[in-house]
């Protein structure tokens, strides 16, 4: 085969593939991360790149303007190498790797929930053990007895001796590793040693020992792999004090927006390998950014919590995920074991462990078991309502007694991705709109107060309900073409409206929100709605039944019920029932990884939810025709909407 | 660094090593295997070689005569390499690995102990769960109900269902490899699989998934690491039948013949690793054989159970034994968690389990306690008394209340190592001997009735008490030299007996004992007289309480007790108490491997049994001191021995 050299800039790397290579692949093959949310199929037009030299081939498509292609610009993955190249890689075509700092986003995460050190004020009750209020790794001090002629018990038995007289349980003490290194590392240590412990199973398990007295270094991290955002959350297991937050995108959106897309892409050769790569190396980069910012040993870090729905697990354990897809719709594992998190890949002490929150089923999560548990939904009389918006929007509903729940595949659209201007919800991201109803001038919010460079969720809903009061959008979603406006025009995919003008905004564009954008967020926001309404029919329930509703999502607190209502995405009841919660998957993750109790809890609450499959509901297609409209075909449910004023 | 090549014939093997290097450890290296039972220390004189061409570097050594040394024959351990050389090794020199037939074998190690498939008559007590007698790793075949709309619990709860729907117990799936293949395979399989399931901790543990019905395929080895041979046996875990004996020498012996020496060389560099390879290859050599000698596959090999002396599990976990040679003599483990053969490096089924029976302290291993559990001593109200004679003896004396041990380092002798013409109960090893009082003339009996090559354990033990009888040795053990006769002579080293001449042997030279190895021989049952001796004075019982006198070791049936008792290595009871148990620690094992039960009371017996420390006792080296003569200073102890008759 031939070989071409393509270099890619600014970036300057080159790497050599074979002729007849896309430029997709060749980029990722450098580690450089272009936005492709199709997945590679040449739909969604995010992968621009602009040859500047070489000979190429490549299919002609509608999302590359006649201008476009005269500036050499075509899509990565619809362009196959033909000789050595230099290419071009936009900002706007990367994937947007940019953050908040950690404390604007640990504030928008953190919803109604309280601080990490605020959880636990409830007193142990009868029965629980020493644990049950202790993270799922802690780590103690002890002071060996030596041996002597009159007690010469093994140093293995000896330090679980010590522990034992501690915590009161018998531990096991595990790892040959540990074991290997244990006689001279006692008697190095004069005996004074500190053993991290953890609570899989139903012994304590002696899982690392050092020297010296380091029980004050114990830190873990909360995860929530989301298929579009990952966050995380680096938490000190002693202080029970949230230290950092971060978010950023999975790298996984470069071989496709959804769930389902990435397991198509799994099925591809070395697909897996590579999907379960990309969210490796995104936790590795996050943890070693935590570990540098904070000033923290690694090896102090003995323990993940990780949420995710179902796919997302999957992909990072690197199990095959095929089977989510094939009916009749079957994890390989939702209630998974504790594993070495070195098993997995992801850099901790290399004896750390990985805690996955149990799934419910394929499309259902660990992360609605998550939100479920630390709403205290599962323990509440009151009936509450759980919205997830994420790519896969899920939804759990019930109380104490009973707990249902679906999965609703909303698309990337509400986390800023796959729109023309969507952004993360990350500096200068658009995240409230207001409208002049007759002249259309536009007044924005954008995160940081940055000048804008896009629009993220909440923008898009606030922008979504404006334009319908102003009339800009008919019932359908539509742009009203008879509106004489400059903000309203033909552009290169039907028609658009202007939110910023170029010259106001941080990007070379004008930020405009598209037919196609707009038809987008009708579909994600019907198939939530629909979601939703399908659980509360099938419980034979009334939306007024409810007692709250807690909206999740990587929202915060920007996202406006009203407007959410307006554009019906959200059902029409008494505001005061909603409550934003924030990122729950990542705050039940947090509540698992500071309390092997809540542990404990959210292995029960998954096994006890059930699950809806919409796909397989003859209702669900009824409701989610009926919600594709603005707000919804049957007006009688939105009494409180009325649009033009 | 210059450096040499040394080719070794008749192997025809090269290798390149830097000058300066001994020739033991050019051999080492190139996995020839010389007996140098003193470690390389130029003591025991075991590791000639005949030097064909090239130069070298040699100190003076008495062990090579004069004739030898014109020859050309040098120690391979006192040898440098100075030049390309050519070495000769002959057959005595090298680390003898012939062996019995399996059926041969079988019978000398079984002792009293019945078939594996008789063990377990006993019925199941009341509170006895379904694996009290099973064994450590059951199979069992599934056929899961495959998943549909109306059930779609994940794949790994579905295994555990049906696994629970069959045995009762809730099992846990373990090992993210086996669930990353678990769901093509169950697919792939029809949903029929075959479970593997160890009982390692409270819970049942699926450790490994295959396709179809592998049930009946579930086999296990029970393996004896003793300092000076190692003892294994192919287990049927199903049909409860023990489908093969192996036997060889522990490759460790080149690198010191007893555990302390061993100790020593674990603390040079690569010591430890040279140590833990040598083990583990033999371990693995043994596997490899016995797999292809009974024509079963190697993945249907889920579990070893292992039997040794403390320091021999650290050497073939690769712990460093260092701390069980200082004060206050301490292992780093007794108790020893189970792992994956696969982490020690022993080659079974890649997720099968290695179990070693527990150790009682430094110097009384799970040898002793496998042997004690064996004889059914923990449970027994009389007083029994177990002496396993081997490099390490190590004695345990008590009942169902009580349980003391000790170990007496015996040395190797009694296992045919470090004499002149020592030899393992292997072919062509003398057994028995008779000697004429008047001719001295000699009739002997050698296992497989083969021409003599050496001597064997019970072979010294016969010769000795005859040598007494005849009066060719006095109370010292030295060889009388006022005897005229051909076979009492003078030879290299001191006086020496010949047992029998070249012609009628199968080596090159006469068969004979010497002054040096009858003082080998007087130490070695002093050691474990003197240790029988204490536990008993300890105790402050009278030998004739003692119901019952385990005599454990690799001599199987041939030991002869009158012989025994008169050179005074056990005390002079009534015959009847005695019984052979042969290798009662490969029963334990081999018990242990048969029953979850077995191996729960193992852990129980170890923990019970209390270890006097002969090293630190004043009245040991007393007693040790006394039991330096035929059969003993004080002859009121041995009232039935007369010598001269």
């Amino acid at each position: 085969m031939d070989k071409c050299k393509v270099l890619f800039i600014p970036d300057n790397k080159t790497v050599v593939v074979e002729k007849g290579t896309t430029l997709l692949a060749s980029a990722i093959s450098c580690h450089i991360h272009l936005n492709a949310a199709c997945g590679g199929d040449g739909v969604c037009g995010k992968c621009k790149v602009i040859i500047k030299k070489g000979d190429l081939h490549c299919e002609p498509s509608g999302k590359i303007s006649l201008e476009e292609r005269r500036r050499g610009i075509h899509l990565a993955c619809q362009t196959l190498v033909e000789s050595d190249m230099e290419v071009e890689i936009p900002h706007e075509s990367r994937l947007d790797l940019s953050a908040l700092s950690s404390d604007e986003l640990k504030l928008r995460l953190r919803g109604v929930f309280a601080e990490a050190e605020d959880i636990f004020e409830a007193k142990p009750r009868l029965g629980d053990d020493i644990f049950s209020y202790a993270p799922l790794v802690s780590k103690f001090y002890l002071e060996i007895l030596k041996p002597s002629f009159d007690d010469k018990t093994s140093d293995c038995e000896r330090v679980a001796r010590a522990l034992e007289e501690k915590i009161g349980l018998v531990p096991h003490l595990t790892g040959l590793a540990n074991i290997r290194k244990l006689g001279a590392l006692l008697r190095s240590s004069d005996w004074k040693v500190t053993v991290a412990v953890a609570h899989k199973g139903i012994a304590p398990e002696i899982i690392s020992i050092e020297p010296g007295d380091r029980a004050d270094k114990n830190f873990g991290f909360a995860f929530d792999i989301g298929t579009t955002t990952i966050s995380a959350q680096l938490v000190d297991l002693n202080k029970r004090v949230t230290l950092g937050t971060k978010a950023t995108y999975n790298r996984q959106a470069t071989f496709g927006a959804d769930v389902i897309s990435r397991i198509i892409y799994a099925q591809e050769e070395d697909g897996l390998e590579k999907l379960h790569h990309a969210v490796v190396d995104v936790v590795n980069e996050m943890i070693e950014s935590f570990v540098e910012e904070y000033d923290i040993d690694l090896n102090d870090v003995m323990c993940l919590s990780v949420a995710g729905n179902t796919t997302m697990i999957h992909l990072l354990l690197r199990i095959d995920p095929t089977f989510i897809r094939q009916e009749p719709y079957v994890a390989v594992a939702n209630l998974v074991p504790v594993f070495k998190a070195s098993e997995v890949g992801v850099k901790v002490n290399p004896r750390g462990l990985l805690f996955c929150i149990p799934g419910v089923s394929s499309y259902v999560g660990g992360d609605i078991t998550a939100g479920v548990v630390a709403c205290d939904m599962h323990e509440s009389k009151d009936i509450n309502l759980l919205i997830d918006i994420g790519t896969n929007g899920e939804i759990a509903l019930g109380n104490v007694d009973w707990m249902v729940s679906c999965a609703a595949s909303a698309g990337p659209a509400f986390e800023g991705s796959g729109l023309t201007c969507g952004l993360r919800a990350t500096r200068g991201a658009i995240e409230t709109v207001k409208l002049q109803k007759n002249t259309l001038e536009v007044e924005i919010r954008t995160i940081g107060q940055d000048k804008p460079r896009g629009i993220c969720g909440s923008g898009y809903i606030a922008l979504l309900s404006e334009l319908l009061r102003c009339g800009v959008l008919d019932k359908n979603g539509k742009i009203n073409r008879t509106i004489k406006n400059k903000r309203v025009r033909s552009g290169d995919s039907g028609y658009e409206f202007v939110v910023i003008f170029k010259e106001d905004s941080s990007v070379e564009e004008d930020i405009v929100v598209t037919d196609a954008d707009l038809d987008n967020l009708k579909r994600a926001k019907a198939a939530i709605y629909s979601g939703i309404a399908i659980l509360v029919r099938h419980m034979e329930i009334d939306f007024n039944q409810i007692k709250k509703i807690f909206v999740a999502g990587g929202f915060g607190t920007s996202l406006n019920i009203d407007s959410s209502v307006q554009i019906g995405l959200l059902p029409d009841v008494v505001r005061e029932k909603y409550i934003f919660v924030g990122n729950s998957s990542l705050a039940g993750a947090r509540q698992s990884l500071l309390s092997t109790q809540a542990s404990k809890i959210c292995d029960e609450v998954a096994k006890n939810i059930t699950t809806f499959e919409l796909s397989a509901d003859p209702q669900y297609m009824d409701e989610y025709m009926a919600a594709l409209f603005f707000p919804h075909t049957d007006m009688a449910r939105f009494p409180n909407v009325k649009y033009g004023n």
